[in-house]
């Protein structure tokens, strides 16, 4: 029997096929033309099924490739060599939403935006937002360790898992953790997955805690004529020890890609941007607001304080569509997250600059300041090899400048396929030896998603 | 050259013995009679002199037990068979305290309350408290993961490290992480040291992230006559949706063995305790302590809600002292830090009671509320081996409880000697495998802290 149609015996006919549609084949890194080839597609209907697949791939010596939403930025998602594409949409059920206890336990495949949504009907905040909200999934939110804007006040996406169900080779269920809220019994190897990108198993289910929502956001967005004061004024935020839920910057050629549709007026002179967000009770809120607009006005050209939801949710909407907007540019783009230490922030801004110019690439980032966090991107048209390949070496130069700052090649977004050499310079040789064995340890066949998140 | 000899001539003589000192023989476990033996105890000055020893004692074969403080309740630094106790008592340094970008590099030697303080002093909040804060160090507290009272608002240890150093096999000191606030380069290896209870390394220090401290905490605690009624506030305040820092409790037991310095008048009546705090502003903590006052006073008998600095710390050292209070009325106790879902906290309480009954041990418990996490405890003469083995049998039925309830072995005292059959039943056969995977991975010769944390 062929694979498919093994495949086909444990999910159904119209659930394997060996004709895979394209939108399976790339991730977000498609405006970079990465896109890879699968000889098969299966959609599993249950957390039973995926065990089932795994057994049946793994026997076989099949590579496999989860699949979430496909919003990934580092070709996590991106088929190679024939693998057979493992998607989780079909596992979209909320197990059970228990709004008197906090918590939440949500298939792989659920977006996050249902999370987030279903969270806040409730009274609750799922507070970890990366972008694309309606089109990932929590799975894949875990298998990234997704972070996003709030994340500089709540955490990202580790912080908030309390369990874990996954199907670990050769093909069984595990679960581990669940409601409970702290577990120091054995090795935290759940944790180990959160962030692993599928390489170690596949993520079928998480146990999420959740808080009160916040009563409240007021964010504060301020524009300043140059990186250098706006760097200035993110360093006088955390000086002065306050605590914003998010502090986001955009510099001026994001500004020049997205500004048209910021919603407020924007001074041409606008070089920089910072965002800065309140939450909690609307006094708490107000208080926080108040000091962080006497903070951002130092040296502003104009500062911005949408009120009422619709504005707000105006302003996160634009927030959101940046990467839309940059890439829409010239058709492409390539983006890396690298993180530096906070106050280095202004230095990986300046030098992201610099080798966009030296590699002829027009430049920008924006990120989450206050996290050191940066998204470093070269705009592109995809359909040119030259600049692709300009881009290609433009992002290795940027590796070299975020560990030489102190930080990493992914705050995240991942490794995938697009920052495995440049991890290879960010580990010492103990690291890797012990990756290799993590690796060997959970997978020893190495089918699980191959050729990522390794050097 | 003897063991010794040759350990001397890394760390100096005066910083190596054959004659070990009876101070490093036990832990926090001496209240249930444990105590090891040890061939040799070697005190680095250095992360360096940590490797050397290390790389020494894994070249001959030689068991290691890292040593904090001393104060786990799990048997974790207890020296079995002969073991080599690698205290890292002289790794006391704060290498970094940057108050204008929240973080600390401290060494695993510096104690708990050390950190904590030098972080206050800045204007900045290291939020984790777990007892004995004097003896403990922030190395042992990554080694346990451990938790405390603020750990339901803030998170235990693991959630405040951003990088970690470490010697691992065969003598390698490795760094992870650092300044930088989010990394999802490479698999999160230094999270599994965390909580490894020195079974996979040695941590030699810890890059930890700070916040702004609250400006002020405002507790709330009410007793009541029963655990039924206090339990119906707890899950009150989460139905409320009234985010504490703390939520607290202590069974009537407690109140009787501990009851007497609490730093109020306490009816004779009281059979629950519960202990609420409120942080932030000024303003929001006030707000938050009057939402709790008014779901606390909903069946209780008396209300104490301390004024001012100094009734307040009265309020949590007497909360501190609870421990050694119990541990006083018989001169020892087992002590075991079951975690449930907090729906299943009165159950528990109720079930810790039956336990202790039907082995005739005298019983209690007290713990961390919102995070369903019970320190049940069984009051003895730890000079009584039937006492001792009644103890025993019935923890064990406390951890089949505790995994009944859908809960875990340890919430964050770790698994150390005492919990190794419990976890056992607690893990899957996977998770086994997995655990022991890891080990192998980490630790081929097996010689970091044998006989712990693993079944």
């Amino acid at each position: 029997m062929s694979l498919v149609d093994q495949l086909a015996a444990v999910v159904g006919a119209e659930h394997a096929t060996a004709d895979v549609p394209a939108a399976y084949l790339s991730d977000a890194t498609e405006s970079r033309a990465m896109r890879g080839d699968a000889s098969a597609l299966v959609r599993p209907g249950s957390a039973e099924e995926v065990a089932a697949v795994v057994a049946c791939c793994y026997e076989r010596g099949a590579a496999m490739v989860p699949r979430g939403g496909g919003s990934g930025f580092a070709g996590g998602a991106v088929p190679l060599d024939g693998a057979v594409v493992v998607s989780l949409e079909r596992l979209d059920r909320i197990r059970s939403l228990e709004p008197g206890l906090w918590r939440m336990e949500a298939e792989a495949g659920v977006t996050t935006a249902t999370v987030r949504r279903r969270a806040r009907e409730s009274g609750l905040l799922y507070p970890v937002d990366p972008g694309a909200a309606e089109q990932s999934h929590i799975g894949g939110n875990v298998a990234c360790n997704a972070g996003g804007p709030h994340a500089f006040k709540y955490g990202v996406t580790g912080a908030w898992v309390t369990g874990l169900e996954a199907v670990l080779a050769p093909g069984e269920l595990v679960r581990s953790g669940g409601a409970v809220r702290k577990d120091v019994a054995g090795y935290d190897w759940a944790r180990l997955l959160i962030g692993s990108e599928g390489t170690l198993g596949m993520v079928t289910a998480v146990h999420l805690r959740l808080v009160p929502a916040p009563e409240t956001a007021r964010p504060v967005a301020a524009v300043y004529a140059d990186a250098e004061s706006g760097c200035a004024v993110i360093a006088g935020v955390l000086a002065a020890g306050i605590e914003p839920a998010t502090l986001e910057y955009l510099d001026g050629a994001t500004l020049a890609a997205a500004g048209a549709s910021f919603p407020a007026a924007l001074t041409e002179a606008a070089g920089f941007m910072v965002i800065a967000e309140a939450d909690g009770s609307v006094a708490e809120a107000a208080r926080v607001a108040d000091e962080l607009r006497e903070v951002l006005s130092v040296g502003a050209l104009a500062v911005h304080e949408p009120e009422g939801r619709g504005e707000i949710e105006a302003l996160w909407r634009w927030r959101s569509g940046v990467s839309i907007a940059v890439t829409a540019l010239h058709g492409g783009k390539a983006s890396e997250d690298i993180a530096v230490p906070v106050e280095h922030l202004g230095e990986a801004i300046r030098a992201t600059l610099e080798i966009g110019a030296r590699h002829g690439l027009e430049t920008c980032s924006w990120g989450h300041a206050g996290d050191g966090n940066l998204h470093s991107t070269f705009m592109l048209d995809a359909s040119d090899p030259a600049a692709l390949e300009r881009a290609e070496a433009a992002a290795s130069e940027l590796f070299d400048m975020a560990l030489r700052l102190g930080g990493t090649v992914s705050g995240e977004h991942g490794v995938g396929l697009v920052k495995r050499a440049a991890l290879a310079k960010q580990l010492a040789p103990a690291e890797l030896r012990i990756a290799h064995a993590i690796k060997d340890a959970f997978d020893p066949k190495g089918l699980f998603n191959p050729s990522k998140k390794l050097p």
